[in-house]
């Protein structure tokens, strides 16, 4: 049975109902239609989806949403708001006249309309159905992945070779005469993702002492002997979905103990991709990381290891499922990073992330880019 | 007084809270922080916001975010998820512990966070206070736009003079020996804002007949004698404010019922700029375009003018105020597009969009690039 029709069934619901952009994840899911303004998605038991959109909208929904198209007139709109001006009071009402008495509804609805449904009937928010579903990945999504991936490495190649063909100066990178800075590195990567039908946005090309800090962004001059962290999420511009890959390089041999964290860091992306298969949970790939650390000297606490090993991808950059200490049983087709690093303040910090797809024995890494601290 | 404290007053909150990426427009604007995953703002009676993130974002929220940072061991979350398994529900333990009992939050809260919170005491859903005052415009945020708009325009200017320069072979346009396309066009002026700092996604660059539906993107080879629409939002990536502008042009003379579009939708574009000042309704506005078409024959209903004369724009392309019929009063400072279009499927549609900023007798257009149909 189609999960949204099982959630249904188990609490009595006419109808599940979700309201966002088509920038959402679950809502590009449910319609694979893209609107830069909030609308209506519904699917009564047993029945497609529907959207109702403006009627500006309505040629362009029909030719790309998987949903079925009504507009706000056909769904009674302008007789609504003639009488009830809150707009999210009149978009419950039409919910509610089109959807339904007792309505299951998305963990992210509105709360404003929440509030205006309960008014209307029975109203269950739904425990989060439509982010598993998405976690566990068709083959389709599988290869569209695997794509974007390895538009993410030509990127990171890119990257990369501008790092180790620069030259050094004054304690600086140099490239074509000019400093060689993170916005350089970032915006000559995101270029070449766009001619490759990929959007990349905040890769994060962080130098030295910024590196201990996991999502620092990175800007101005890059230096040599010291870590440099790239870490980029592009994403499909025409899909939507996601790689992320993460590399830390260093021009010329960095600090002792920057060089002993990249070798711990690399050894603990292998046992933690040795953990990962389909019935063992986030949590034992996660901790078998932790205890790897322990045994190496390096704390998870507020500083050293200090963030998942990993988190689903997809039409999110961060979704289902979790690769952590609160980590439940990992699935074949489940896509994830396994991305362990070491973080401390003073000293810097050092990060390697893959990504690939959980199976029955094993986890298949997307990701061919070498792993090579000093370029 | 502070107009969240206002509200809190008004119902007696102890608290206002709102739960968001720093994505979302509120969360920026309260915060200034942006985080891929959700994180909690809240702010008590006249005192200061507070966010509360993980441990590894802590010191970039610290030097980044214009609220105060807790982590969430400090907001006691490692306890309080040793009991409570449910992730809804104990981000609401923790939030009711830190901000209070009766809680003011925003009307996009999370459905599933706002039904944890009804158990820990009274919830209150916010009218929208937080978007009602991004609206207005402080000076410096006016800077800001003013500036993406000025490199929006050297953008239009790229696209238009790459269609201007092409050569007609077969009936399609040519660029440097190869086919003109929607593609081409949108990837230079993409391309050219990111040099200048700028990040725009789907531009709409459609031509002939898909012109005819407002928000159709464009693909393909470009055609002469035929309406090309360029709309594109593109918006700092420093900052993360948009700017929003339209031109149509066409490469040689178009059919003359587009000719006569153009010039009726340039002519609405001046009444609709005319009766923009604080102390109009948006409605008010848009209703003088609707009798203007109407005067010329064109319609505003499925076809013809088919959307509203305008929106705000800020940290979101599309926020308040409404500039259409459900519009209401226009105040200074407010920041808006006037973008009558007219749209006949079969043959095409013609759209024209300046932005700018509402005053005490006029609308100030911050958009100087020239409106000239064949190029």
């Amino acid at each position: 049975m189609d999960p949204l029709d099982a959630a249904m069934k188990k609490c009595g619901a006419d109808a599940f109902v979700h309201y966002a952009t088509g920038e959402d994840a679950d809502m590009r899911y449910l319609t694979r239609f893209v609107m830069h303004d909030s609308f209506v998605f519904f699917k009564r038991r047993r029945q497609p989806g529907t959207i109702i959109v403006p009627q500006m909208e309505a040629e362009r929904a029909s030719r790309e949403s998987t949903a079925a198209v009504m507009t706000r007139t056909q769904a009674g709109l302008p007789d609504i708001t003639k009488k009830e001006k809150d707009p999210w009071k009149a978009t419950a009402q039409m919910i509610s006249g089109q959807a339904g008495k007792t309505l299951l509804v998305s963990p992210e609805l509105p709360a404003a309309l929440l509030r205006a449904l309960d008014e209307h009937g029975r109203v269950i928010v739904d425990a989060g159905t439509v982010g598993q579903v998405r976690a566990k990945k068709s083959p389709e999504e599988i290869r569209l992945m695997q794509e974007v991936q390895k538009k993410t490495e030509h990127a990171m190649a890119l990257g990369i070779s501008l790092i180790s063909h620069a030259t050094v100066r004054r304690g600086i990178l140099y490239h074509n005469g000019a400093p060689l800075t993170s916005e350089l590195v970032r915006v000559a990567m995101h270029k070449q993702l766009m001619d490759e039908g990929c959007r990349a946005v905040e890769t994060i090309i962080s130098c030295a002492g910024d590196t201990a800090f996991p999502h620092i962004i990175g800007s101005g001059p890059l230096k040599p002997h010291a870590p440099i962290v790239i870490d980029m999420f592009p994403r499909d511009e025409a899909t939507g979905y996601y790689a992320d890959m993460t590399r830390t390089v260093s021009k010329g041999k960095p600090d002792k103990q920057i060089a002993e964290m990249y070798v711990a860091v690399r050894e603990a992306q292998k046992i933690g991709i040795s953990h990962i298969k389909a019935g063992v949970t986030g949590a034992e790939a996660h901790n078998a990381v932790v205890d790897y650390f322990k045994s190496r000297g390096y704390e998870s606490d507020t500083q050293g290891f200090i963030h998942n090993l990993g988190h689903g991808v997809g039409l999110q950059v961060h979704e289902l499922p979790t690769v952590g200490p609160a980590g439940t049983v990992l699935e074949a087709g489940h896509v994830v990073t396994v991305e362990p690093g070491l973080y401390y303040p003073g000293v810097g910090g050092v990060r390697l992330e893959d990504m690939g797809v959980v199976r029955a024995g094993k986890f298949v890494d997307f990701t061919q880019c070498e792993e090579t601290l000093i370029v």
